[in-house]
């Protein structure tokens, strides 16, 4: 993780909260007061975002010290001490909100993450985020998903070339080939990136495949048409599929043979994990 | 809302993304070629951010216009035109991810929130949110609760003064009265605030009461706990309920005659409401 | 008071006075070269601020360390040395402007609001302050005004509905009784703000209680109309008077009963308290 | 004046305060609602900040459009009208106190100023600003200054080489002469400054002048030094007197035959010109 | 290019030469005088950041407006007129530098591209650019490149997996073996990015290919050891020439047959092209 | 140097290479793995900015630390080793490339001043700076050409007042003399600020001198001309020579007695000095 960013990140969490103007810690509060608290875990799930949340009391009050029993990434059982806090009262109080909306919301994602992954146990396809993050938290939403065993497709528009179906759709109307599209995407883009394409069919990633395609991502296909483009491209090209993947069908899709299952759910729709701080 | 800062977030939504810097409608799509595009609804459900995504697709290229069929708090059919889009297609292409990700999420808020609201209805309780928000968007998700009919608690820890079971616990520990600790806050804070007090019991809400609160909330109390309370002190004070509502049990919380109902999960555990755009 | 927020002010406040690029400093002064200085009070008043001079030079030159002989709020006398300073001389001199620009003013807030607290000495009536505040200096400022005893109105137009002339003009104009218009302002604000109205007469601050207000603002009023609205609604509003203080009025205003007192000039209308930096 | 500066300092103003959350006009005016208002002079004075006010209500609300009737430098009678506005109701509200508090803080600079500069008119003398700016204003104070008939001395430590007692008093100390002082400092800083050197009698002064500084500054002399400095020096070096500057004596000390009379008070204590807004 | 990001460069610029702050052109120009001007190459070369010196005076007088006569990527002749201005003279002269100081830099970068494309023509290898820009302005200088007829390498760390020298000794030195080093970058890093791996022999290129790299850079290897890992790896894996290239060897290294050739000296060592404006 | 300023710089340069999201080192690279590098010269010539590129470290990993053996402005012999870093191996691979960037930049510009300032050698003249900077770091490259044994002319358009042949041309044009020209600047600028004049003939510069000049620029003369001109104002005023300045005419320039020569390509065209981190 970026630690510039996150701090950026906690800074306007906490000032969005007015942490520093919290009225009622303020009120009654005595401000050098010492104390002793602890992060629990109230229910199962995967740890993520620990060293934010611990860098939230640290920017809130710098003599709020963390003493984490665990790590991101390991499971938690419901009532385990996730870390044991020492310091000024006030600077955990005023700290408190930020900290766990942070840590119940990636570790709802790792959480989750780590429920497809262990759907997919034993086979080869690996579980990927999309772009369907949180505004602003996009880093740490990725984050999260690696702790919960997932792959991280790419960051943002800029570290990928994926052509999809609406790129696709305006230059074919112009009489542009596919074979010409992926040449101007490799002769534009930085030669470090891959090349997908979008298919939604096994007969087009096959096409895709054939103009030069390093990636192509099934769009939206049934388990039928994924398997016929698993045979028509495996070890050819590497192949992604996409699209109403859920915990029902998950294990399915993985079996066609797919390289990569990208599920927008990871970060776009989270129950958070519950987590509270025992004073 | 604020546009100043709506137009940070969507800033920084925008970099986040690299979406000036998306090397694959860079490299394919002709700079200046316009077109047309629609944002529709995939599935019922209540409208919020339309704004919000008509401001990122202007920070992305002030070529594309949004003409806006609804309005933020409408509710929406599967299949219904929000708004039609027109102007560059790259600038589209490139604003699109981010656009979807606030409107998807704020309108995923507002379903949400419309459906507590309609459990209650007819009952004199209002559902209001709680600071359990994602981190940055507080602003953006206590207005898409509005927009679902909710009303807003507190926005920060400056805005309200709520003396929650830690604040009580360590000043009794120190021999402070409760009348005494209420005291303090009505002196300390801005006189513009009212003063709230967690109870666990009709009694210690009694208490409450009597000490000079303005408002109580009523703490994970079962609910015979609150219609005990609610009996001692309807019409002295106001009673807020929190802790453990789901839909199951809201109406039932909402029949005891409590004034608010809170409730975390209009906001922290969101499941976004499906909205494309079609080119 | 917020640190986050205050560094940010404080190094603003070096950027803008240049404070790195301090030519004659930086050409004369040999950099390692260690010394000692004093902050001295120059006249009595009532310190405030200390913490941020203390931040101002730990900002531009972390060599510099501040020995601080008293605290803010104390009461100085002419000639009291208020800390004492040592560390880099370099450091101190590109600092010492910055640094006194802000003891200055605040002490000379705090030293003002003091004389205001003093003369309703023995009175129930508290002094207040108000938005009329130096634009980016509102939260140092409303910190002065605590460290001279007065308290704080509310901090910004989010915290605290207050509903003036301007409002009722525009709304009576449109047939809205005074008691929709409160109840409509309770409905939507955030439910833990109070609901102040402002009234021009005794008659006007009733209607007003009647309609449901928290807190009513006497408006420029005299002296019998103050009395007035005191003796008809004393215990069942919060009462303030507003418009026009002076410290040659403010005890007869505080002897009217009224709960409040604020005054614009505490923050308006300053002059600094002489404070410099010998070396 | 440096618009980009001037935006980042009203942008900051109005998120201090809240103005985009105003809960009172967002809770009660009809959004689209239009309308007209007066900026109206409570009494005399000189305008300053007319630009700034007008554009806080632009950044406010985009709608809110000022004809305005006088401009920055004017007297202003009681009454008068500065500025109308028109347009919604709901921006010129949340805007107001803001705009004002620019406006007031800067007329009242400038109306100081011309106190100032009418008393010494006839003689050459300026009167000139100091470094004493509330901290993050100094770009509108100096301005302010200017409006009021004022010249500007630096702007900060970066734009003038001014040598003061405590340089002086640590080179000393280290055996390095005036001379050698002087000229480091023309060594050093960037060529384009004037080298002042601050005297505490008409003796030092001369030393300085011969030793090669383009200015003195004359600090804390009775008006018979100050002559006798001007006696010695006066068209060798520019003179500066400096130091328990105000109304009473500021024209004895122009008499003296000084080129620049600095006065702190222009910016360190400062009452605000009473503006209000008539809707 | 990102708009928001350059609006950011352009604003930085302005500031940092305190543009709006040009004592000189606000004691001597009229305001509001309009006026012309040209901007003219005053040698050979190819132009870019025309629209950045555009952006330059719109930003710092929104009246200036530029007739731009060529576009980035052209050629300009001595003498040519590459764009004609119209507005306030003030603006201008405080913009001119500032636009300049961009224009020149960035002209700079894509003639001595073009050279550089021009000395390969008719090879396949393609001219890219590195990391080593000048901090702040990589977003440009790569922009340049482009215009220039070069191609990027990757923008930043995190959109190319390049293992370097230094990574590779490191976990060697750990008993890692390449093929394991390669496994566990394409494991972890977005699936979007190719992974290069740096070699200094033919050999060593051999054994990367083999391990799985998808591109190989041949560092520092002389001629015929680059002619070797051509001969072992064309058409199997992408081959990047690199260090030590210069206008003198360009030519024959790209005859070996290698993909790209990445230059530094594109961008670290720049002579800025000569361009001026004349009123 | 300003820290915050630079810090500032720092932070930016991290964030534009993404070296916090680094995906070979975060992929290969074992997060506590400790090891040593050094700094080292490839080439002759003069250190700059070696302090720049220990806060790199620093703020990329605090854990990486530098022990530096030289200081800016020593004369660097190839192969030389600057300085050793300890620390965490990951922290140095991520911080490499933005430390060279800074490092080789200023070590190149203060090489380059070197060559001038002995070219000069033995003669009055100074060399001096322009403001034809890179865009942002106009405060290190300054900070280069000193350490290279340059001097600064003016940093901004706010710190000098330099009146151009546009200034002359628009004015003159207006019935303006040159005298009420330069009393008028004189009037307006701060008063810390010498007033410097271009003239393009020494009959020019003699009227600048007379009409009250405190410099003269002698701009785009030749040798003869500018002699004439040191003749007719020697010790008057000062003298700067300025444009088509180079090192096969710099000594020249300097024998015809002028104070200052201004040499843009100091900071317009820069070759980096090579400088390598060996681990």
């Amino acid at each position: 993780m970026g630690w510039g960013q996150v701090e950026d990140l906690v800074d306007r969490a906490l000032a969005e909260d007015a942490a520093w103007s919290d009225v009622t810690t303020s009120a009654l509060m005595p401000p050098g007061m010492g104390g002793r608290a602890r992060l629990v875990a109230r229910c199962a799930g995967v740890l993520a975002g620990i060293e934010v949340a611990s860098l939230v009391f640290r920017r809130m009050d710098p003599s709020v010290r963390l003493d984490v029993a665990t790590a991101d990434g390991a499971r938690l059982e419901p009532g385990e001490v996730i870390a044991e806090l020492e310091g000024h009262v006030a600077g955990m109080l005023k700290g408190e909100r930020v900290a766990l909306n942070f840590l119940q919301r990636l570790s709802g994602i790792a959480t989750q993450t780590r429920r497809y992954v262990e759907a997919v146990e034993g086979l080869k396809a690996r579980i990927v985020d999309t772009r369907k993050t949180t505004p602003g938290l996009r880093v740490l939403e990725k984050y999260a998903v690696r702790m919960g065993g997932g792959h991280n497709h790419r960051f943002n528009l800029g570290d990928g070339v994926l052509i999809k179906d609406n790129h696709l759709a305006v230059l074919r109307s112009q009489g542009v080939s596919l074979r010409d599209i992926i040449a101007r995407a490799k002769d534009e883009a930085p030669l470090t990136l891959r090349v997908e394409v979008e298919a939604n069919s096994a007969q087009e990633a096959l096409e895709a495949a054939e103009a030069g395609a390093d990636m192509v991502m099934l769009d939206n296909m049934d388990l039928d048409e994924m398997r016929r483009a698993v045979e028509l491209l495996e070890g050819r090209v590497l192949l992604e599929a996409s699209g109403g993947i859920t915990m029902a069908n998950v294990r399915q899709v993985a079996e066609t043979g797919v390289d990569f299952i990208s599920v927008g759910a990871l970060t776009h729709s989270v129950t958070s994990l519950d987590i509270g701080l025992d004073m």
